[in-house]
């Protein structure tokens, strides 16, 4: 008999917030290896906000999407031996048959050399979201020595990054979360400012801690948080849009057309994928871990234990229960 | 006694729709020439849009902003000779002193050669609106062959020459304007489709004649008719906002969140004032006076006659009673 997968199957369409009935766990017996495929054993897997969305557009009773650390058990590709552990776009499921000469879309990889930091990471700073935060905010903010720059989502598992990479820059940096203990470990990272937009009138406390103006937003949440961002918005401000975690599980708020601003303030704004930098996306894994190194950029992870708390796991990250990347670790 | 300028003061401020109320017609007395300095007596005068947000900003009593072409009429300064046509930022006054060295913002120019076409055009297509159209489309949408393009405002002094600079360039072209004259027209631009959004559900109309999607936005009105053309924009979209006419008579709309989009369609979108330009500001001018030496662009003006009914051509244009350029010929 062969190796037995545990998969988690989206078996009922999203509407509103994710809940039990929305995921199933079943299982599925591999087939035996053919010549260049590998099986992986998943070790730690990610939940992120950006699931919620996607799924929507998969049929019922398709796979849940989502990268894993995983560990190769067998192979049949030199290039993946047994041993090593490779990032793989292989969805929530503990077992992989893969052969990564025909995967589409992002091609699973060997994880660098990490040193003594946990592969772990590997699905946070030195991985995607590290990487989003690395090529969506220093590509599209063009950030400037001295400049103000806003975070929204940023106790996340990106937004944790991208304040800690505008201070490296030089930047002052203002936070918003979703809870004084979010906020609280935005100041111990370096955040000058952090403001909880659940106690806190965002647009007061954000003229407050932006005097002169914002000229840099990485956007995570979209809607009336953003609003107020953009009215604060300076002359050739720039804006990141990455997600819009506040609308995942509702529809698009109404917000106040902001094409006017965009005219007199002379605002640029892209949104993006972080795929768009597929090329590049060892360099943005190490310069992240080398900052680690030196002791610049700092983490945390919040980790649930046991592969049938995927679904907890990820109700959990969308409604803010993390701090920095949420993971689920493979017991 | 010296020359007197009859001047249009801004004496009372904008609260909705312009009204006569807000404009005041007066007399002021010259004085004499000092070296460097130009007499100029103008020819025609320009009402734009931008006007009605920009006036906001100035002190009631002021006088108010405009390009004007005028007449050099006397002179103490060798560059700028008696006869010459000359564009200046002069505002709504019938006649200029001005030391051209001295003036901050956007300096007057002499007119390049226009051969046998009129120095009106200096406020239209070769002037401000043609060079917002052919930096702001081409600078931010960047069109490809092929591509699928939204013009709103198409009947306007920019969106006229934005529709036809895109079909230059190989686009289908589809113009949002405000009445079926004016749809009639663009048409005989080249337009491929013309939208009329008055009697038109705009979205609906737009799947129909953008069966592709749509890959580039012209904006000039923001609002509601904005919303629906984002809703259709392509991956990798990008959106050049010109202006917001649709709200500058009242108070920005209420709009979809954007932000979503933004993220999964990878959006870019800019805003801008055609004076970052300002430094290839002939090589606009050279270029949409080639094309239309060349028979490829063609232009409209409407013309209100006397200076006595600037206040009434500008009220106008605001409500959309123009097609192509509104301007005020001197009598």
């Amino acid at each position: 008999m062969g190796v037995v997968s545990r998969n988690w199957l989206y078996v009922k369409k999203f509407d509103g917030e994710p809940t039990d009935e929305n995921f199933q766990l079943t299982e599925e017996e591999l087939a035996a290896l053919q010549d260049g495929e590998f099986l992986a054993q998943a070790e730690f897997l990610s939940v992120d906000p950006y699931m919620r969305p996607y799924m929507g557009r998969f049929p019922v009773g398709s796979l849940m999407i989502g990268g894993q650390v995983a560990k190769i058990v067998e192979s049949k590709h030199a290039k993946f031996p047994v041993g090593a552990k490779v990032f793989g776009q292989f969805g929530w499921r503990t077992y992989t048959v893969c052969n990564p000469d025909k995967a589409q879309g992002d091609k699973p990889y060997l994880l660098p050399d990490f040193g003594t930091l946990p592969s772990s990471l590997a699905l946070g700073i030195l991985g995607m979201p590290g990487n989003t935060a690395y090529f969506g905010f220093l590509e599209i903010c063009t950030p400037k020595e001295g400049e103000t720059v806003v975070v929204s989502g940023a106790a996340g598992a990106v937004g944790s990054v991208v304040g800690q990479i505008a201070k490296l820059k030089g930047c002052q940096v203002i936070g918003i979360a979703g809870s004084d203990d979010k906020c609280q470990w935005l100041k111990t990272l370096g955040f000058d400012h952090a403001i909880n937009y659940k106690t806190e009138n965002v647009l007061e406390a954000l003229k407050t801690a932006a005097p002169k103006g914002i000229d840099c937003y990485f956007d995570n949440v979209g809607g009336t948080i953003t609003e107020a961002v953009m009215r604060l918005m300076n002359l050739f401000g720039r804006i990141s849009v990455c997600g819009t975690i506040s609308n995942y599980n509702t529809g698009p708020a109404m917000v106040q057309d902001p094409q006017r601003d965009f005219v007199f303030k002379q605002l640029k704004m892209e949104g993006f994928i972080v795929s768009r930098w597929r090329d590049r996306w060892l360099e943005g894994i190490l310069a992240n871990l080398d900052w680690i190194k030196q002791g610049k950029l700092q983490y945390e992870e919040t980790v649930t234990n046991g592969f049938d708390n995927m679904p907890k796991a990820f109700m959990d990250m969308l409604k803010g229960g993390n701090t920095g990347k949420a993971i689920v670790k493979v017991e």
